[in-house]
C-alpha cells in the first residue's frame, strides 16, 4: 500500500492518483470532473453527493475495498438526520479517499447535468446559466491591514470560486456591510456572469441561503405574450403564462403599429409603456401561480419580432416599416430589466435579448434557429414558424437560409368571417364527406365528432362560437377534396356543387358548416372571402419557402417542422393539399411546438447557447422578401390549389383533387405541383 | 530626387521616410507624434494644425524646400476665410508631403498637451480625459447584408477610431437611428473609456459636433463642497463654486454624523438625500456661472472622506464609528451619475470616485497623494491636510505611510469663543508686542494691520466679527511668545503679566484682542477654552506626524506641505511655534492650496492618474491611530507649548520663549522640542 490511491469517476472516465486523506470533492475539482458544489466544501449544500462501489471493477481493472473511503463522519450524519441522504450516497466534500475506488456521479450532483424538459419536444437541455449562487466565507477586516468589505469578499470569492473582476450593482455596497456581520462573515452571493461584462453580483444574503434563483423565458409576440418561469438551478418550468399583448389597441399587425408610431408623435412612447406595463403584470401573476416572490426572478430572457424588439427597448420603429428596414441594433443585448423598467422582479435582475437576423427576421426566429438547430441537420430541412408573420428557415449543416414572410393573420383566425382565436367553442378540425358534400367537426374541449351521439351535451357550456386558424384551413383543403371549391379557389353554387349547404352570398357562394341561428347560435360558414384570405397567406408562406429553396437550388425538401402554437395544431396533410408548404412525405413533416419560446428558455438556461446562437446568426444568410421580384412570382404563382396531375411516388399515394372549375377563366394558377390524398 | 520625403516633428524629434503625397496626419499617426483630430482628417475639426519650417535645419540635417508641402487647398482655404488660421499654419490632414521637412506640432495641436493649470500650485498637466468626442461616417444600411445601425456605428469607430468592444447606454439606442438620418450618415459621439469597463457613447449628434464637454472635480468636506468645473479638452477651469455641506445640520463633525445615523432609522439615507440635492444645486448654479448647459457636464470626480464617501454612496457609515472601522468599499469606483441621483448633468454622465486608505483615511487623502505626489519625493515629505480631522502623508520615494487624525474643528474656527469661519471680517492675522502685550491683527478683506491709519474706515462696512482658524493660531502662538501663557498653556492674569487685557473669566483668565462692545460690536477675546481646545486640535495633528515618524524611524523631515484650503493661510511661524508641526527648517515649509480638490481634477482629466493612484494606494502603508498606543502617547507629550532649551542651527536662529509660568504644577509636558524665533 502507498501513499496514493486511484480514483475513478464515472460516468466521465476521469481517473488520477490522490494522497490518502484527500476529499472526494477536492480531487473532482483537480480532474475538471463536475461535481457539484454550491458551499465549496463545507459540507453545508449537499450538493456534492456522489456514490462509491465497492468491489470488483474489471472494466477499470480495480478493486474497491470497504474502506476505500473514511468513515461516515459527523457532518454526514447530521446532515441524514435532519434531511436525509439516500441510501449508499455520500458527501464529496466529507468522504476522503483511503483506498482505490471508483466514484459515481449522480445526474442531480453535476452542474452541467442533461435536464429532459417538461415540453412538447423533449429534448436534453445543459443547465449553464448565467446567474449562480455561492456561499462564500470571507475575511474579517483588520485595523492594520485595512481593506474594504467588498474587497475582502472579492478575495473571497477569487479564491473559493475562481471568480476574477468582480463587480456589484451600487445597490449592492449599501446592503453590504450589515449582511455580512449577520453571516458573521459568512454570506451567499447571486452573481450574474454571462457571456458579456463582468461578473456582477445582483444580490447577497447572510450565511447559507437555500432559496432559489428563477428566470423568465418570454415570448413576446405580436398577439400574444407567453413567459415560462424556470428553475436556474435545473431548468425545470415552474409555470406558464400568457396573455395578450395590449399593443393590439394601437394595431392588429405590426405594420398597423409602425403606422400608429409615425402618425402619432410620442406613439411609440406609448406602446412601449402599454407593453412594460404588460410584462409587469405578467411577472407577478406568473409568480403568484409558482408561489414564489417576483423578487426571486433574477433573469428574463426575450425572444420577439424586430417591431416588437425595437418597442420593447423603447425604439421608434418607424424604420422597420420602409426599405431599407434597417434595425436600430440587431446582435444580443445584455442589461439591467430595470432599464426596460421592469420592476416587477428583482430590483437588479439582468435581461438577455436574442439578436435578430434581419429587419424583418427577429430575436423569435433567432430562437426557433436555437431550439430546432437547422445548422445541425444532416439534410434540408425547412422549419416554418406561422404566426401574423411567418419566419422561415432552409437549410442544413452546410449553409442555413432565413427569411420572413407577411402571411398576415388569416392563420390565426382573425381576417376570416367567422374567425376566432383558438379558444374552446372554436372548430378546430373538419372533414367534407366527398359524395355527400356534409361536413363534420370538432371543437375545442370536445374530443367528440359533431356527428358523434353526445356532442351537443358535451359543448352546451362553450357552445360553438368560431372557427380558429387550423379549423379554416381543414376547411378549405376539405372543400377542395370535395369539389366545392376550384383550383382557382371559387366556391361552387348550390347548383354547381349540388348541395344547399353553398349558399348564395351577393355575387359569391359561401358554405354553411354549422348553423346555430335557430337556436340563438352563430352561423359559421366559409365566405368566398375567407377563401381568398387563405390563399393570400398561403401563398406568402410558400412563396417565403420556394425563394429560399431558388437560393438554396434545391427542387425540394428533406423534411419539414411546423414550430409556433399555430404550427402544433395544423394538419400537415390538409396545408400541403392547400399548398402551404412545399411537397415532402408527410411523415417527415412534425411540429416543434413554440419553439421560439423553447429558444428563449434554452437562452436563459445556458450561456453557451447564447453564445452559440449568436455567433450562429452572423453565419444565417438573410434573404429579403419584400425587394425580391422572384418573391412576387411566386406568391402569384401560388395563389391557386391545383390539380395534382401526376402521381407521386415518394407520398406513398397520388393526390387526387377533383378537376372541377366553377367559372370561365379556367384552373387558375398552376404551381406544376403534386397532392397526394393523406 | 525619390519618391519618398524625410519627415521630422517637432517638439517629440520623431522622424520617418514616406511616399510624396502623404498628408502630414497620417504620417504623424504612423510614427506615434501627438497630433489631434476629432474628425479624423476631414477638415472639418481644425484640431490637427501643424506649423511646417522651411529653410536650413543643420539640427536635423535637413534643408526644406519651399514647396516640401502641397499648396494650400480649397479647404484649408475654405477654413481660413470662415474661422481663420493663423499666419503659418496648415492642417495637417490637407497639407501633403511633397519634400523633406520639418513640422512642428503646436501645444495646442496636442492631444496630451501640459496645460498650466490655473491654481495656487501651477503644474504642468496632462490631459487624458475619459470622455472624447469623435467624428465618424457610418455606412448605411443594405438590405443585403441587414446589420443594425448600432452595429455599423460601431465597425465605423473601430475602423476610423481603432475603439474595439463598444457598448451603449439603453437610451442612445433609442435616439440613434433618426441622428445617423440627420446628419447623413456623419455623426460626433461621445465616448466614455476609463481603465475600468468597455467604451461606452454617452452621447451623440447628427454631423459634426462643435459642442465643449465638461466634468465636474468635487471635494466633498464634511464642512464645505467645493467643485471646479473643468473643459475635458485642455482641463481649463471655467468655474469653482462651493457651498456648505447641508449635512452640517444632522452633526457638525464626521463622528456626530455617524451618531446621528446610528440614533436614529433612516438618518442615514436623510443624510445622503441632502448631500445628493445639494451636489445638484452646486451642478445648476455652477452650469450657470459659466454660461453652460448642465447637459454638458458629463463626468464627476469626488475626493472625501471614507464617511462622506459613504454617505455619498447611500452606504451607512456605522462601521466607520467603530473599530475595526471596517469601509464598505475601498477601491475606486468608476459608476452611473445617476446612481448618485445626480440629475441635474446630463443624464449619461459618468462618476469617479478616488479610492479610500483607510477606514479613517479617505479618497481626499489619496487626492492628496496625487497632487502632492510623495511617492516621487526625493527628500522625506510631510504633508497634512488639515481640516476637522486632519490627513497626514509621510515619506519619500522609497516608502509612504498615510494616517488620520482627530483634529477636531478647532482649526476651522469652531468650538472657539469668538470663532467663526473664515469670512470678511474674521481676524485672520495677530502680532502681539513682547514689551506692551498690546496686539495688532488684521481682518479678512482688508490689508492694513488694526493698528494703522484708515483701519476703522475700510473695516466699517464688515465690521470685526470674529477670529478664524488661522487667526487663533497666529493669536495663541503670539500670546505664548509675548509671555501671556505659559510652557503648560495657562493664561497669565492681569497681576502676572502686567496687562490689564488679562482679564478674569471665573477661576481663569481670558486676553481681549478687540473690544468693539462699547459700539454694541463684539468682545473678541482668547479664553482659557480656546487654548484648551487648540491644544487638543495641535496635539492630535503633532501626534499622528509624530506617529508616522516613528514608523519611518525619523527624527525630522526634509519639508513640511500644509494642503487644504486653511493650510494656504496658516503661518508656518506660528504653527511651529504652536507645536502644530515637527520642526524644520521656515523655507521648508510650503502651503499646496487645496490640494485635494487639485488631485480630483488630475483624476479627470486624466485616465492614467486614476490608474496611478489606484496602483499607489495599494502601495501606501496605513496607520491606524485610533489604536496606537504610541499615538496617546505622542498626544499627551504635545499638550504643551513647552519652552525652547537649546539652539537649532538649521532653524537659523534661536527660538527663545519666555519661561513663564503661571501655576504651580510646573511647565507641563515636554516634547524634547526647540522653537526658533521667525
Amino acid at each position: 500500500m502507498t501513499d496514493e490511491a486511484l480514483v475513478i469517476f464515472t460516468p466521465s472516465g476521469k481517473r488520477g492518483r490522490f494522497a490518502l486523506g484527500t476529499p472526494v470533492l477536492t480531487a473532482a475539482r483537480q480532474l475538471g470532473v463536475d461535481l457539484d458544489s454550491v458551499c465549496g466544501g463545507r459540507g453545508i449544500c449537499s450538493k456534492c453527493q456522489i456514490t462509491p462501489g465497492y468491489g470488483e471493477f474489471s472494466k477499470h481493472g480495480v478493486t474497491v475495498a470497504a474502506d476505500a473511503l473514511s468513515e461516515w463522519n459527523a457532518v454526514e450524519d447530521r446532515y441524514n438526520r435532519v434531511r436525509g441522504l439516500a441510501e449508499g450516497r455520500r458527501l464529496g466534500c466529507q468522504a476522503k479517499i483511503m483506498g482505490d475506488v471508483v466514484i459515481d456521479v449522480p445526474p442531480e450532483s453535476q452542474v452541467h447535468r442533461q435536464v429532459i424538459r417538461k415540453s412538447a419536444t423533449q429534448r436534453d437541455m445543459v443547465m449553464d446559466p448565467a446567474t449562480h449562487a455561492h456561499y462564500v466565507e470571507v475575511a474579517e477586516p483588520d485595523m492594520h491591514e485595512p481593506s474594504g468589505d467588498f474587497q475582502r469578499l472579492a478575495d473571497a470569492l477569487r479564491a473559493q470560486w475562481q471568480i476574477d473582476g468582480l463587480t456589484a450593482e451600487p445597490t449592492i455596497l449599501t446592503r453590504l456591510q450589515p449582511i455580512l456581520r449577520k453571516g458573521a462573515w459568512k454570506v451567499t452571493v447571486a452573481i450574474h456572469r454571462d457571456h458579456h461584462g463582468t461578473p456582477r453580483i445582483i444580490d447577497l444574503w447572510p450565511g447559507f441561503h437555500e432559496g432559489r434563483l428563477y428566470g423568465l423565458a418570454i415570448d413576446l409576440g405580436s398577439t400574444t405574450i407567453a413567459a415560462h418561469l424556470c428553475d436556474l438551478r435545473n431548468g425545470n418550468v415552474l409555470a406558464s403564462s400568457g396573455l395578450m399583448n395590449p399593443q393590439i389597441r394601437f394595431g392588429e399587425d405590426l405594420m398597423s403599429r409602425v403606422s400608429y408610431a409615425m402618425m402619432n408623435p410620442g406613439g411609440d412612447r406609448e406602446m412601449t409603456a402599454a407593453v412594460r406595463t404588460a410584462l409587469n403584470g405578467l411577472a407577478r401573476s406568473i409568480a403568484t401561480e409558482a408561489g414564489i416572490d417576483p423578487n426571486q426572478i433574477v433573469e428574463t430572457v426575450f425572444v420577439c419580432n424586430p417591431v416588437m424588439h425595437h418597442l420593447l427597448l423603447g425604439i421608434d420603429p418607424v424604420e422597420l416599416g420602409q426599405a431599407p428596414f434597417a434595425l436600430a441594433t440587431s446582435e444580443s443585448l445584455s442589461l439591467a430589466a430595470r432599464d426596460l423598467d421592469l420592476t416587477a422582479i428583482h430590483p437588479n435582475a439582468r435581461t438577455y435579448i436574442l439578436p435578430c437576423i434581419a429587419g424583418h427576421v427577429g430575436a423569435d426566429c433567432a430562437a426557433v434557429a436555437l431550439s430546432e438547430e437547422p445548422n445541425k441537420s444532416d439534410d434540408i430541412v425547412l422549419i416554418v414558424d406561422v404566426g401574423t408573420n411567418a419566419e422561415i428557415l432552409l437549410g442544413s449543416k452546410k449553409r442555413v437560409l432565413a427569411c420572413s414572410s407577411p402571411t398576415g393573420p388569416a392563420f390565426e383566425g382573425a381576417q376570416i368571417s367567422a374567425g376566432q382565436r383558438a379558444a374552446p367553442g372554436a372548430i378546430e378540425r373538419v372533414e367534407i364527406d366527398p359524395a355527400t358534400k356534409e361536413p363534420r367537426f370538432k371543437v375545442i374541449g370536445c374530443d367528440l365528432w359533431s356527428t358523434e351521439d353526445g356532442f351537443a351535451a358535451a359543448t352546451a357550456q362553450t357552445g360553438i362560437t368560431g372557427i380558429c386558424g387550423s379549423g379554416i384551413i381543414e376547411a378549405v383543403a376539405e372543400m377542395r377534396m370535395a369539389g366545392l371549391l376550384d383550383a382557382s379557389g371559387l366556391i361552387g353554387s348550390a347548383e354547381q356543387t349540388g348541395t344547399p349547404r353553398c349558399v348564395p352570398t351577393g355575387r359569391t357562394s359561401a358554405y354553411v358548416l354549422f348553423d346555430g341561428s335557430a337556436e340563438g347560435g352563430p352561423l359559421i360558414a366559409v365566405t368566398q372571402g375567407d377563401i381568398r384570405a387563405i390563399q393570400l397567406a398561403k401563398s406568402a408562406l410558400y412563396a417565403g419557402a420556394r425563394l429560399l429553396m431558388d437560393e438554396l437550388g434545391i427542387d425540394k425538401v428533406d423534411r419539414v417542422v411546423l414550430a409556433g402554437a399555430f404550427g402544433a395544431h395544423i394538419s400537415p396533410k390538409h396545408a400541403m393539399v392547400l399548398g402551404m408548404i412545399p411537397d415532402c412525405p408527410l411523415d417527415k413533416v412534425t411540429s416543434a411546438g413554440n419553439a421560439a419560446g423553447t429558444g428563449a428558455r434554452i437562452a436563459l438556461c445556458s450561456i453557451a447557447a447564447r453564445a452559440a446562437i449568436e455567433d450562429e446568426v452572423k453565419r444565417i444568410h438573410k434573404v429579403e422578401t419584400a425587394i425580391e421580384p422572384r418573391f412576387q412570382e411566386h406568391f402569384v404563382a401560388a395563389n391557386a390549389i391545383p390539380h395534382a396531375t401526376a402521381p407521386f411516388p415518394e407520398l406513398g399515394a397520388i393526390v387526387t383533387l377533383p378537376d372541377v372549375s366553377f367559372n370561365t377563366s379556367g384552373s387558375g394558377g398552376e404551381g406544376g405541383r403534386r397532392r397526394r390524398r393523406g
